[in-house]
């Protein structure tokens, strides 16, 4: 779904801003990643892996298979897809060939991948980032990642969309970082409305652009926009006012908006949309999922290829910030490449706004960058070899380890790292005088203790002791 | 490190040649990625993750931390890295502000990373694809895999050199997907050999690009390239000749080069790499890797920016193909953009060879594409509600669950695509005539056998029998 998700602009994000912000103060000998790029740091990686492990384990459980597509696509590919915001795509030079395109999402890729196989069905996810020439000044990266899951083929109406919903759902309330609401509205409910209004048909995607500016703009400057740019009289503008207001629990509001009072009665678009979001509705309350959407008909989304369910999510607790995740139906997407229609439903999540909520937080997180278990110490150089043949046993057995050769005067300093930077358990205390007597000294680094170990059965007694350990954090290694 | 590491064209690997490579016979309306790139379907990416798992299991084993970099750097970065084969990177469009390009390898990025975040020690991993333009018609990709591991800072002589090579020979241990070795040689002993041969040392780079060719080209070819295209005299080529057919096990090559009667002899150059490599091999020989290694004195490597070891690893079992991972040391790299030397060492594994192997094996393998443990069939429209109520309990349960709602007349082929397509061991069967009872069927599809179930009692009965399964198989789920 190509949405607005590569923004992570928030008050927790001051880590996090991309390069170049800091441009002016820069000197110029400053080496810089492009313009609205950035490094993910160790740290940084370890919670990306911890939140791709949740967003996966939901994907996985609902039968989502992995699919990868290159990074960049034929121009071709992505023309024509993306309405208005086609401005941001980014090209590769002509070097001979082909004219090629990064990708702007992932569900052109998915539908051009279904058409290039000649694929009518599949229940996918993809995680990998996209592209999109966007200003970073106004603090959204140029390179960010989307999770999708979309399901294609033909299924009994609402199910997949259910599907998709849940899934959602499921994902934010595992990520468990603060309350959110998933707006939810039907692309032909708003072509009903904007035909009951009155607005010419050639004039329905752009008027929806305008409608799904209401969430940063005021009516006011929307109204002006639909009247001056866009050719609307002030009385059509009105009504569509009257009725983007409607916002409320799903099944209550759409109850209201099934009465035969209501101004989407004899409307045959609507009423189609009306009785698909009574299945979906129904789907949800059983699915247990229902109460965490609101039925909004300001909700249009801005792309051109939505057809029917589209939906967005926002946070609405202490963390206030934009759409983190969206998606929609979208059954004409694989024929504009094929000339067979592949019904299809999806979802993305913009996990930047995650990311930057975990980093916000990452002082409570007990996160090591690394997993080494080991840290063998040979003290002088003559013992390097010794060091080195202890740290090989262990890698054979599968321990992590890592192993420096020190002068005598360095130990306290390594040791201090370990514990401190590092979080190792163990130290193996490499000294000629205990190598002598066959032994090696063996330093629990938490306990702060030291007992002396035989050096042949130094591997052995590792191994049963890091299984010990972790059978007791329950194999959380 | 860049190498050649795209290729994947071996005789097991037709299934997955890049696209394009059938464009005359193509029809026109055909939906295509860009040539030289490929999609990655969902047994693909089964087997890609296993490979994943394997290397970076082995990474963290040796303390490595994940990096990530933007897919596009500054142009300026890449600049003067790479020598000849400069030309081969992408370049985006200038579409206003600066100008980027797609990485050509991982080491670069590492560099400037290290430089950027001032940073003068990491030990860090970084798996992620590299874009070379090269030529798609001689089975290279153009979008490829790279597995890296470096070891940047101040160390003691040849220790990180050391497990640089023994993370190598282990991963490709693990990997056990054929007999390989490691050739290796030293960037300074070929300097001296050019020196004792009589190379002018403004030859030394180009030289040295010329005998990179010997493991493609016959001698006569690469000898013809040095004096008619770089231009050596006869005497001179010929006395290179004579060295770089040099190889044999790394200890026993080395006594005889430090022989007093070697050709090396007082050569000031030589006699230091000599000496590395001897503190290296006694390394390699205490951590039991150094029979996989091979000493070659016509290992070049063709980039500018290794100045230390260089090793190069090539499959020389059944599968015959060309180098599948490659490094070296590059102690001015880190310098070239921050001024601040940082002495680094690292190793590239070309993963699309080892995919191209294992896809070629996966007839033999049992990979599932989903983890789906469960599938829930509702028979009848009535029944969508319980189906989706059932298979919700048992996603709350973090159970791998897909649904179906379907007509009674369908439960054979659902049946049978769930056992032989899916692989799924277990299928809810949800009809009106047991719901009234309380119960549904449950069927263990290996034993082929039917039972009732509470309804009330489902999750839970599943959840017990799952976690008995996992346990019996050492949880494999």
């Amino acid at each position: 779904m190509a949405t607005d998700l590569s923004s992570a602009s928030t008050e927790v994000t001051a880590k996090a801003k991309p390069a170049g912000a800091n441009d002016t103060k820069a000197s110029r000998r400053e080496v810089k990643v492009p313009k609205g790029t950035r490094d993910f740091d160790p740290l940084q990686m370890a919670i990306r892996e911890k939140v791709f492990g949740i967003v996966t384990g939901v994907f996985k459980r609902h039968g989502g298979v992995a699919l990868d597509t290159p990074v960049f696509e034929l121009k071709e590919t992505l023309m024509g897809k993306y309405g208005e915001d086609s401005k941001l795509i980014y090209d590769l030079a002509d070097q001979g060939g082909e004219l090629s395109s990064l990708r702007y999402d992932l569900t052109v890729p998915f539908a051009r991948y279904l058409a290039t196989k000649k694929l009518t069905s599949m229940r996918r996810y993809h995680i990998a980032k996209v592209y999109r020439r966007d200003n970073p000044a106004r603090g959204r990266y140029r390179e960010f990642y989307q999770c999708d899951f979309d399901i294609a083929g033909q299924y009994e109406s609402m199910v997949p969309d259910f599907e998709i919903l849940k899934v959602l759902a499921e994902i934010l309330d595992k990520l468990n970082i603060g309350d959110y609401e998933v707006k939810l509205n039907h692309r032909r409910l708003l072509d009903g409305m904007l035909e009951l209004c009155g607005v010419p048909a050639e004039k329905f995607r752009t008027i929806c652009s305008a409608i799904d500016k209401l969430d940063k703009l005021a009516w006011e400057d929307v109204r002006k926009e639909m009247v001056l740019d866009k050719g609307l009289t002030e009385d059509v503008a009105d009504k569509i006012g009257s009725l983007v207001k409607m916002r409320g629990k799903p099944m209550e509001l759409l109850d209201e908006l099934m009465k035969e009072d209501s101004p989407f009665c004899g409307n045959a678009a609507s009423q189609q949309a009306l009785a698909e979001l009574k299945q979906l509705f129904t789907f949800m309350d059983v699915g247990k999922c229902i109460n965490r959407f609101v039925f909004d008909l300001s909700l249009a989304r801005g792309l051109d290829y939505y057809t029917g369910v589209i939906f967005e999510a926002v946070f609405t607790g202490t963390v206030k910030m934009g759409s983190i995740a969206a998606g929609g139906r979208y059954d004409d997407l694989v024929g504009m490449f094929s000339g067979v229609q592949v019904p299809s439903v999806g979802m993305s999540l913009g996990i930047e706004r995650v990311f930057a909520i975990m980093e916000g937080q990452a002082g409570q997180l007990t996160v090591r960058k690394t997993q080494t278990q080991v840290l063998v110490l040979g003290i002088g150089k003559s013992l390097w070899n010794v060091a080195i043949g202890i740290a090989s046993e262990l890698w054979e057995l599968e321990i992590a380890t890592e192993f420096r050769c020190v002068a005598p005067g360095k130990i306290k300093k390594q040791l201090s790292d370990a514990s401190e930077k590092d979080g190792i358990p163990w130290v193996v205390l490499v000294g000629q005088d205990e190598l002598n007597q066959g032994i090696v000294k063996l330093r629990d680094m938490a306990a702060k203790q030291e007992e002396e170990v035989r050096r042949d059965n130094l591997a052995a007694d590792l191994q049963s002791r890091i299984c010990a350990c972790a059978a007791l954090k329950g194999l959380t290694i």
